[in-house]
């Protein structure tokens, strides 16, 4: 039986939801890092993701600017770090200095990867479009890695950025 | 340590994935629901989601013509739905009165709820965009509902339509 509530109420319910980091480089030659839950493939045939970001974001000037970016898929043990490049700007602190998350360079793209992640998704972008107060932005998918080691993946599993694993 | 590896095996580590089941009315006046994963959140306020649908779909065809869709959150108990509406085609076939999942009327749009769903957001039609062999289409949350009992999401945990909750 549904009732209606009001949409912040009913938003409550989305969890657990998928955490990503998108990467892309400033106008300085910075990487910058953003913790993002709202995301998700748009095309398999060729294989295209989105990410929406807050238009108030300094993300937004970087991958206007760079024309591309790295989505990682967090690991489980990479809470900390996707908090802190989740509540940090770019537009003040750089976040890779601040925190350390090692590094690797893409193999397609002028960006870099996180060598922890689950997996990395190169991607080049291919447009992008406002709507209400995010920006969506749609990438091609040109290079994609994988962590060595078997991994799961970071969710948010509830309200106040409560993260972890989906399964325990 | 990342290695390079297809797209097609990166991919393969974003489960626990998502599931909604989006609902817009055809032009016979026929209610058609289509089971996505390819689906997120793109603005806080006002608050509005978006799906990918393919671009052969059905509901492509059905959302165009109504400007409106619901966007439900299928619960665990709700897998056997879930699996059968997103494996046949509307076009063929009215998957409402061939498989029994209760609905209930929008409050805000002319569309349906699913009545034991987790929860469901009625959108307005904001704009689509193409994106690769899917179509984005973004709309604008007008009302919500929840289930009065306390539900677990629907998640794809595993290749091959593995269907349940995220966590166990």
């Amino acid at each position: 039986m549904q009732k209606q509530v009001e949409y912040a109420d009913a938003i409550k319910t989305k969890y657990p939801e998928q955490i990503v980091i998108a990467i892309a480089k400033d106008r300085n030659g910075k990487f910058n890092p953003i913790t993002l839950g709202w995301t998700m493939i748009v095309s398999g045939e060729p294989p295209m993701m989105a990410i929406a970001v807050a238009k108030t974001h300094y993300s937004v000037e970087a991958i206007t600017f760079s024309e591309c970016f790295t989505i990682a898929y967090p690991s489980s043990e990479m809470a900390d770090a996707a908090l802190f490049f989740g509540s940090r700007s770019g537009r003040e602190v750089d976040k890779f200095a601040e925190f350390k998350c090692e590094t690797v360079p893409a193999a397609q793209i002028d960006s870099v990867l996180l060598a922890d992640a689950v997996a990395n998704f190169e991607c080049t972008l291919e447009q992008h479009m406002h709507a209400g107060d995010h920006v969506i932005f749609v990438g091609n998918v040109v290079a994609a890695h994988v962590n060595a080691e078997a991994k799961k993946r970071l969710y948010t599993v509830g309200p106040g950025h409560k993260l972890g694993p989906a399964s325990k």
